[in-house]
């Protein structure tokens, strides 16, 4: 893994209501995923965000979501798959005409909170995901989360599948995130998440919390943006990585690589 | 005026709750104007009202809004240009995903309700609507009833623009849409709206309520499809244009010629 | 059982959508559960809706729901108890102030939906439901469906708790509803749902579809508006019942007593 | 003057969206217009600001808006008297169902943003928003601005009302706050906020930016939370007129003497 990818969540501002240190974020990550209204994300700050990442070199990606504003997308809802499908073209077709409008284009499709979440476990629901993407355009890089149902999804529709891992998150022998509520699921130090991400770039894979390595190649590395710490962190990450010669590059030309 | 566009706004149904007689009014008009979610249609709706134009042959068109759900986008609001051009290119990027899930393409757009009122009377307002049509496309065919700031703006920006008039409504002699409230500004039979339509075709332009004639060339005529009277109207207007020798077509076919 | 109460869903119009038969239910049932915004009703349809009730005799009742307008409530969605709380005390509040606008008063609360069926399924979830009702006024009658964990919660609340009955739907022998999917699950003639009442009536409890009886007392019937033969079906059971010397009352009353 | 009150708008975060310096001000102002969901404020946001202003002896108001979260309630609507009649009693009904969850009542009303805006120059949207108030409750007072439509529409209809001037705003010589373009419109340091609300509080009346005096009784000084110096600026003001021997009180209490 001499190539490898950052990304962040942006574009979660609302109104009159500031989220996220997007500016500086946008000067450390590589490819943006950019919340399309229905979480996060009105068309002003989507068609800011969009300018500012272009600008910045950083590729653009759809960060779509159940519609659930007031829960930041964070609950878990039982949508028909039929309703779920075109939910998900609506959003990516919106951040698509965005991009549009601003001489760039859409390169990526990840999916938000508890519709990840749900994503990574339950097959029926990853293909519906998977499907949504490709309708719209099969050249779609999905970003999915390393041995998730999702990532399985992804290939099975022929999609190119740029796989992830997150930086602050610990692993459980399963390759699945520790939950939130137990201790150690999250790293909260920049040194802790560097070694974590060197660890497991080193291994060629994930290095669970038990020490297990489940090998696995990965494209790219999910930072965070909420705090100060939290971009310094990120900073580290991509210094660090560089420092062990990993080129970094936004999504569509290292998967074309 | 031997060619000639029927146009209908179409999925206006949302969620529970249904509206229109899309059905029907498919097999009578070339081009639809499809509800992007802000005032009516949500992403089912949206798909499946996309699905069945293709079927029907029938061109696709956006019909963004304010956004105004209850009150049917109809509510005049005050939105600075930026937000507004923004929403515009969310909901007509939405709908053109949407055409590109289902193996079509989105050709022209028509702004609904209060936004289309309020730019058919306020330039900088017209101004806004025709930039964010051309920032996605400029090949995007800017629906827009004629003698109106709106039809202006869309020329100055260089887009093709559709002048339209409509079946059911009558014209002050300035050429604007007699108001509601007035005596005689609606047509309810089918009789008194074929008449209407042929008079204007036969004068080449607008023949107002006084029998004032605006001489203008017009391309597309709207026609409304609420309750079972409005559709036998519109299947009407057809049949009596089809008598005088007039081919009906689809907008981008209409405008190429 | 000679006391009894009948109740329907109303005001389910929202903006420019009108649904269910409201005039013609309020000459039929003596208790209304009103939507209140989050699935159905926006704050005009509320209003008109109270004022149709108070002058037809219908006693007034909250009709809160997940926030989901577009699955009309139907969804299932995982909220934080205090969130959903929250919620509730919300819109049974927002319904009371127009019980108060029109110089009525809210005298119960009958979830929706998805929220409905979660909370006779799930203690916790039924719990929290009533200490949202109670929180507000402990004087609020709960109308819960007989055998549920929202019945026993009410109970358990200290709340007057009314024991709901379904005109129209088949029982599990443990006393839950019959999945829709499955056959029989809905009765949609008349006739079967007159005969369905009147043999739980007389049996004094739950006459499951296998024909067991699972004695308990209840004291409404819940009928529906959707489409004309619901309003015949709910009027013959009125008369049906009232035939068989049953009194019928609107909650309140028929609490009291 | 020896009796006064502060206010300021509280409760604007939304769902993960943080915005204001509520536990700050909550310590400084004796009553709080707490946003009713439809500019800000989620039902749980709503209910926590209701419990801490509660704790800290401060006293509640609604603070209603056009249904408009995405403009935070600053886009002018054109909303017809009845909708928007029923919207206020909506939102007013809500957190008055708050009030009483958490043990307290709802004493004043102040409408927010454009909708105040509008309420001040038009004789019949004034009426419009007087009538909602009363008709939840003729005892609430109207919290409104001095020389204002509202505050006279409030006073036709029977409501107690509290005038209101604003410490960080200059007027002009028609006794109406000067637009926020011009010149000198906002006061942005503590000390011209503290001189300007002395100068009328000693005048005994609006001192406009002309050096005209308005002579009109006031009752209620509004103070804003945004910004670490608007809180300092908020609590000079508090300092200052408690140094002028003035008492400062909720409204029910400064009301009622």
């Amino acid at each position: 893994m001499t190539q490898l990818n950052l990304n962040a969540d942006l574009g979660e501002s609302f109104g009159a209501w500031q989220m996220g240190g997007d500016t500086e974020l946008l000067g450390i990550v590589d490819s943006a995923n950019i919340a399309c209204g229905f979480h996060a994300g009105d068309p002003l700050v989507m068609r800011q965000t969009v300018r500012l990442a272009i600008d910045a070199g950083v590729s653009l990606g759809a960060h779509p979501s159940f519609p659930d504003l007031q829960g930041f997308g964070r609950r878990r809802m039982q949508v028909p798959a039929a309703e779920l499908e075109a939910m998900l073209i609506y959003q990516i077709g919106a951040l698509s005409g965005m991009a549009q409008a601003e001489g760039g284009r859409l390169t990526h499709v990840k999916p938000h909170g508890a519709l990840n979440n749900m994503a990574c476990e339950d097959d029926a629901l990853a293909a519906t995901v998977a499907r949504a993407v490709r309708s719209i355009d099969p050249g779609l890089i999905l970003l999915a989360p390393v041995c998730s149902a999702l990532y399985r999804a992804g290939l099975a529709a022929g999609l190119p599948v740029a796989g992830e891992v997150f930086a602050d998150r610990t692993y459980t022998d399963a390759g699945n995130l520790m939950p939130r509520g137990q201790a150690g699921a999250v790293l909260h130090e920049a040194a802790d998440c560097v070694a974590h991400v060197l660890r497991m770039v080193e291994a060629g894979g994930l290095v669970c919390a038990s020490g297990k390595l489940i090998a696995t190649p990965f494209h790219s590395i999910c930072v965070h943006g909420d705090g100060p710490q939290a971009v310094a962190s990120a900073a580290a990450i991509r210094s660090a990585l560089q420092g062990q010669g990993c080129t970094l590059k936004p999504l569509p030309e290292l998967m074309l690589t």
